[in-house]
């Protein structure tokens, strides 16, 4: 897929509008616009990655920041201590629609198990 | 909680036995004992780490290795193709029960939404 097709790396670009709560150099934190929770948001590297496998050093640092910005989510909107859920879809069998590698964090209600 | 009351630092050392599939330098891959999907392992970092807000570097190394270990998984199981989900729990909300972060691999079947 070209870069320019894909609606993450458009939302980066701000070309696409998203609710935006954080972003970090190499991070950004948007809400889901189908949230599954009463917190859902969805944390992508800026930089165009389609699997977790692709795990470049940039992505690596990516990944720091993602989940630099998971722990931010969590107190800024005072869930620390009750919890959340982060889940990564890879592939049709996790149904992920939008093949930009993006975290899912959910948080805000009681999260069953099995996940899915 | 002290590392040796922890059931996955006892893993890591071997002194309770669990079905590990792969290990690397800083995390290890074991077969959960109440799968909930046809594969479903648990990654761990080595070293104990209760939440993802104690971002050390030690731990973002250990990330990396937990991501490049899902990505072995993926290949090794012959699901890169179909996919895979990987979920993060913490707190009481998510249902975490062993306070060593670790990250579920799921796959061999569709994986619904919501995430739990």
């Amino acid at each position: 897929m070209k870069k320019e097709d894909c609606i993450f790396c458009r939302i980066v670009t701000g070309e696409i509008p998203a609710d935006i709560v954080f972003r970090t150099e190499r991070a950004l934190a948007f809400r889901d616009i189908n949230p599954q929770a009463p917190l859902h948001f969805v944390v992508i590297p800026k930089d165009h990655v389609e699997t977790v496998s692709q795990l470049s050093n940039e992505f690596m640092l990516a990944l720091g920041d993602i989940f630099r910005l998971t722990g931010i989510l969590a107190g800024s909107f005072g869930v620390d201590q009750k919890g959340f859920r982060i889940v990564f879809n890879e592939g049709p069998d996790a149904g992920r629609t939008v093949p930009h590698a993006h975290f899912h964090f959910l948080a805000g209600r009681p999260l069953h198990w099995p996940p899915g």
